[in-house]
């Protein structure tokens, strides 16, 4: 656990000092669980974007792209369920003044049991090289039972009660245990109250006109009022999908894990409206398809789990989540979720037109059904960057930290560096970084040793590093240094393009999905 | 002006009917002034956005790219000046319970005397081919100077009020101008108010520790807070750029003219921090590199125009607009500001940090200057969409729309057309998209007469449309067509990818700058 800690604070301040990711406004002591994403952060991220746009809008010709807007119509979020069913149970301590989420205080109370059961397996796992004592163990077998026990049925009630909205029972469910504030050790605890998570704001000035509205808390909706309007304007029969990266909000009781979980994020979502009894086949197809996507940026296939939802959203008829090992365990990174036609009919019901389809081959006009994938943008950045730090001790005793990142992915695809700045070194390399620019991202560097230089790139990603030496002025080669594989090849300034382009373009990784 | 009003009038519906701009939340009746992109919209979009990205952080080595949160620390407005002084100064009507914008009112009213001069002129000059009255002539110019001398008197002194901020004097210029709601004719106001543009929400639930933000105004400041971070961690020296494209937020009580002023709105904005004395060298650069950005998209010199700012904003010694010639007159399209240490030393103040930079050439520590460039990515596509949609008298008579985009920005770079579906030639045109579509959008499409999809993707600015007809299955070759030129050629299908290559790629638009 503490090594999983470490490696998270490494990925951490990684992020900071090579300008992946700073704390929002940082001068001002930082806004909470908010982040920007600094000169490198900003090309990986929107690297990303590009791999997931181009696998789902270029390569598929009955999926095309919306923008829409973060302010909506507020009924909006009325019909889809979020003004009264976005919230989070919270609980007030009276002494301490301080808030709580009621499921997060019982949720860690479990999670302590579980700790005492881990320690009576451990404790039991040393004896077993010492002597076996029967009795002993099946003492041990039957403590661990009875915490687990305890453990689901407290889990099981506080489900049912906060399905049932029942909150006066989740409270009294920490009053039962005796769950204190874990800063002051106080148990005088307010009842608990529904806190809705949408971040609220008004439009216009007039006192009479102002509207309440809300940022969206994601972008689903945005496609789903849109959906008639694209599909007539685009003429697409179903089955076709329309896809959307955009900013969402969230206001988090408890925002946790860096860029995990952030009260401003960024989805990544695909709509499939498809003809109804189709849906489930269709989920299935995108489950798989979703999977191929990740598993194509060669991270390795045991780092990615699928989790079928057994308790399904009121919407849902299946639900799934693509599953991650990120370094605080198995966690989801993009849900695929089959959404019946929910939506679209409660958009009816609020807002009194019908968004039907008029298919062709059936005849008759019918709401589709809405088969889901949503991605994490800020999530997908997390993954690719904890999984991709590396600390590597090399042949000769010396370390180096490396970020493996997918070359397409790569914020900077070379590094253009003269071995010094004088004998016309410097212009050398100036004009090859003038000749490949149009085609990449590219850092031209010339201060510090070149050994300083190869392991600053390798930190922050950088596929290839092309040394401009002597001999290059008059031969017209350089030394083209895998940031892999550390190998160095002499190759012929006239060949660069197609090496770079050959490694990093996104035709190369899209080709393997 | 009425022709003026019929071409922008087209120009909005063109947006909706092609998928360009749809309202947003139009199910719901719609939201005032916030729109959402379509499927081509996006793609449009996405193009400017990597126009400009690539223009700036691409191609120059001493320009790095940010993506900073919406939601910042209160404090930065504050320092920035948007919490006292962002400001609208508001009316209200008493009987009409309506609410205006007094410095658009009182702007109207001069509007009205120039209409006045206008026909007095209008008059004058009809009477000139008729008879020369000499004492007619006299006083009606008498007139026409007397109609601007209290225009000018008026504006000025609206402008002194709002300077000081003497509301009751803005109001007793309404009063003294008996200007009334246009609506009702009501002359009964209430006292003029500041009322300030950003949208606010709370973060937290909490009542305790719930803090009160605002959504961006602009995207400058999350620009100058990471100067430190951005600047050490990519050890870049002066002078270097920060660019960054993002959304910002005003509560615009009058919200006009389409995109052109939105509530929800996106920019492409560049801080260059540069040495203190040489801003205004810098400042006249960038104007003239800013304009060069624009002349390579084609549109022709004529339509753009600067606009040197006399009075210049609190916090810069220099400004001027770039202006483009919207359907609706010469309107600022761009800004170039030089902002001197305004902002920076401002954060200082506030934030209580050196905000400063060490110079190795002069061995000193100081607050950078700062000369920005910030287009309104919204008001570009404007700019675009309304310039280039044209409608054309064929020779034979006929009539066609045509989006007559730069290639590069055009949403689909191809139209894959099988001439029929059936005897193969739609395989054989799917297998031509799925040959080009990683390197491509494109669109592939087998509805209608051939003649009616050549012109629904000239309407959508798509520059070739490819035609696979019977012969194509024997010859490989296809039929390319040209959106502008009309002109159709046979060429082989394995030339296609160079050609629609050469023709499209931001390669071949990024060296005409």
């Amino acid at each position: 656990m503490a090594k999983q800690e470490d490696a998270f604070k490494k990925v951490v301040s990684h992020a900071k000092e090579y300008g992946f990711i700073f704390p929002s406004s940082e001068i001002y002591d930082g806004l909470s669980a908010v982040y920007d994403y600094g000169q490198n952060g900003v090309e990986l991220k929107n690297n990303i974007k590009q791999y997931w746009w181009k696998a789902m809008v270029q390569l598929n010709d009955n999926i095309v792209g919306i923008d829409s807007a973060i302010l909506m119509h507020p009924t909006v979020w009325k019909a889809s369920g979020h003004v009264d069913a976005f919230n989070d149970p919270l609980i007030d301590n009276k002494d301490s003044k301080k808030r709580f989420r009621a499921d997060v205080l019982i949720e860690d109370y479990c999670a302590k049991l579980e700790d005492k059961a881990t320690k009576e397996i451990e404790k039991a796992q040393k004896r077993f090289g010492e002597s076996f004592d029967k009795a002993q163990f099946e003492s041990t077998n039957e403590r661990v039972l009875q915490y687990r026990a305890k453990q689901q049925q407290i889990l099981q009630r506080m489900a049912r009660s906060l399905e049932a909205n029942d909150l006066a029972d989740v409270k009294s469910l920490i009053e039962e245990l005796e769950i204190a504030d874990p800063d002051t050790g106080s148990k005088n605890w307010t009842d608990v109250r529904q806190f809705n998570l949408m971040f609220g704001t008004k439009l216009g000035a007039s006192a009479d006109s102002a509207m309440d509205l809300y940022l969206r808390p994601e972008t689903a909706q945005g496609i789903f009022v849109n959906f008639q309007n694209v599909q007539k304007t685009s003429r697409h029969k179903l089955p076709f999908g329309i896809a959307q990266i955009g900013k969402a909000f969230r206001n988090e009781i408890v925002a946790r894990q860096f860029i995990f979980r952030m009260r401003e994020f960024e989805q990544m979502e695909m709509q499939f409206f498809v003809q109804p009894g189709t849906e489930l086949a269709q989920y299935e197809a995108w489950k798989q398809k979703r999977l191929n996507w990740h598993l194509a940026l060669g991270l390795g296939q045991e780092n990615y789990r699928f989790h079928d939802h057994e308790k399904l959203a009121h919407y849902a008829n299946a639900a799934a989540d693509i599953e991650f090992k990120f370094p605080f365990g198995f966690k989801e990174l993009e849900g695929i979720h089959s959404r019946t036609d929910f939506d679209l009919k409660a958009h009816e019901e609020f807002s009194g037109r019908k968004l039907q389809y008029f298919d062709p081959e059936r005849n008759e006009n019918y709401v589709p059904y809405v088969v889901e994938t949503s991605i994490g943008l800020d999530r997908m950045f997390l993954a690719l960057l904890s999984h991709c730090l590396k600390e590597e001790t090399l042949v000769d005793g010396s370390e180096r930290t490396v970020l493996s990142l997918p070359p397409a992915l790569a914020p900077v695809k070379a590094a253009i560096l003269p071995l010094m700045k004088k004998d016309g070194l410097g212009e050398y390399a100036q004009n090859i970084f003038n000749d490949l620019k149009y085609d990449f991202n590219l850092i031209y560097e010339e201060k510090d040793s070149i050994g300083k230089r190869y392991r600053r790139n390798d930190a922050l990603g950088t596929p290839y590093c092309i040394t401009v030496d002597h001999d290059s002025l008059t031969d017209h080669t350089v030394t083209l240094r895998d940031r892999d594989t550390m190998e160095q090849t002499r190759v012929p300034v006239a060949g660069l393009r197609s090496i770079i382009e050959e490694k990093t373009s996104f035709k190369t990784l899209l080709s393997q999905i």
